[in-house]
């Protein structure tokens, strides 16, 4: 298993964060080593406190309505590296180290496996 | 100027984005180069099509509810080289050749440029 980093913030810091009407934020995450984009989902004010605090990714399921640690049951966890916000506050970017075969549910590594202009169902940009 | 690419894409392509309820869809925008995350904007469809014939971004400001050419006064300009959609069609991801000092108003490359757990106003992650 790879070290766990967690990052500790301010108060200060967690403020600068704007959650949205539902109390969200969307959160990017990369791979650390290729710069890859994995997937974007959302976080909550607990979930992000809880990402930083165990040093990966926890996020909020909109479906499900409950925390969702990512790779709880396929093993697919995202060691964060590094963890930063937008000039706006209102997006998160995460850089991780991937557990696992993928990001996506669907067993590709990246979920932006679908590029544009390649005809529906075909892959390519976005998968490096 | 880098050349442009428009990227052709059909009506079929095109249902696989889920609009919100204000007709928008979030866009993560990377460096194509060293995979830096530079930006994230927001798009209806028609700013989604000028983008792909364009071949350079085009948003949706929600705050001006105006179409917004990315660089069209500060010459910030962002050149497509690779588009995707999600899993979900949920969100869109853009591989450019970003124009100028970089894709944030704040004159920062990126605008990701405050890291968590450096304290406020300090910056480094998601810069590279």
């Amino acid at each position: 298993m790879p070290i766990v980093t967690p990052i500790e913030v301010t108060d200060d810091e967690l403020a600068r964060v704007h959650f949205d009407g539902d109390g969200l934020v969307p959160a990017i995450v990369q791979d650390i080593a290729d710069g890859t984009v994995l997937m974007v989902a959302w976080m909550n004010e607990e979930s992000l406190r809880l990402s930083l605090t165990e040093g990966r990714t926890v996020f909020w399921s909109r479906s499900r309505q409950e925390l969702w640690r990512k790779g709880e049951t396929s093993g697919e966890r995202q060691w964060i590296r590094e963890a930063s916000y937008d000039c706006d506050g209102d997006v998160l970017l995460f850089r991780v180290e991937q557990d696992g075969a993928g990001a996506c549910h669907t067993g590709n590594r990246s979920c932006f496996f679908r590029a544009f202009g390649r005809g529906v169902g075909a892959t390519g940009a976005g998968t490096e």
